[in-house]
């Protein structure tokens, strides 16, 4: 099944920061949107939401400082049911993280904008890592007419 | 086969500007990297070089302000023999541009990096468009140990 992949790499950063990036409320809106509440444990629901649109996220695994693994139960019907998971690991000076968002049922053009948007939403990701300052939604950086 | 998607907008620029942008060397040198050279003709070599590495791409199709088409004649042993393809149409005051990379014959963490190497691009290629200043390598977006 189609897939999106990503890997960013962060300096001067650690996995313990990454993994605080991605299963904390305030790490997640550092990075992806400020308007981010609901819950970060296993078995919890984040909602996260858009200037345009939104989805949430249920919280399938946690391994500490080395995966977070979501579904996606609610958002655009292209996305619900798929699942979103990020793996973690030091090499050298860089905190490497890695993205998968599998189980896409087809690859339209959306998947070609979504393949974009979190790209854009990685390179946040480190910013944030690196420099404390992300660029999250709503300064989030805009790459086409469907935001 | 595994592949790569992308989809970026550009306001005020034309399917006109996003081909030229994608089939000279003025163009290429604007948003991808200023070390571009060889023939952007059908049966071309065009030659990218890169702070690190570089590819041969060689034009298998050009379609005015609707579509380009390479395929991977030298670089990283994962890229050869893999195609680009790029179709631009007008949507309202957007001109939007698909990108392809396909016939990965495996999804390894080479090509995580590399996409999101290539959304880096393709907003440098939407910044040229609106702009007229692409970020092109040396000046190209950092994502990771791997450049």
């Amino acid at each position: 099944m189609p897939e999106i992949l990503h890997r960013i790499g962060a300096k001067n950063s650690s996995p313990e920061q990454a993994y605080e990036a991605l299963t904390t409320l305030d790490g997640l809106a550092g990075w992806w949107t400020e308007k981010t509440a609901g819950s970060t444990e296993v078995g919890g629901v984040i909602e996260l939401r858009f200037e345009v649109g939104g989805f949430d996220m249920k919280v399938i695994q946690l391994d500490p400082a080395k995966r977070v693994r979501w579904e996606v139960v609610a958002g655009p019907p292209e996305w619900i049911g798929t699942n979103v998971q990020w793996d973690i690991h030091q090499n050298g000076e860089f905190t490497i993280v890695l993205f998968r968002h599998e189980g896409w049922r087809e690859a339209t053009e959306f998947m070609n904008h979504c393949t974009t948007k979190w790209g854009t939403f990685a390179v946040s990701l480190k910013q944030l890592l690196e420099t404390g300052v992300g660029a999250p939604d709503p300064r989030d950086v805009r790459i086409s007419d469907w935001h």
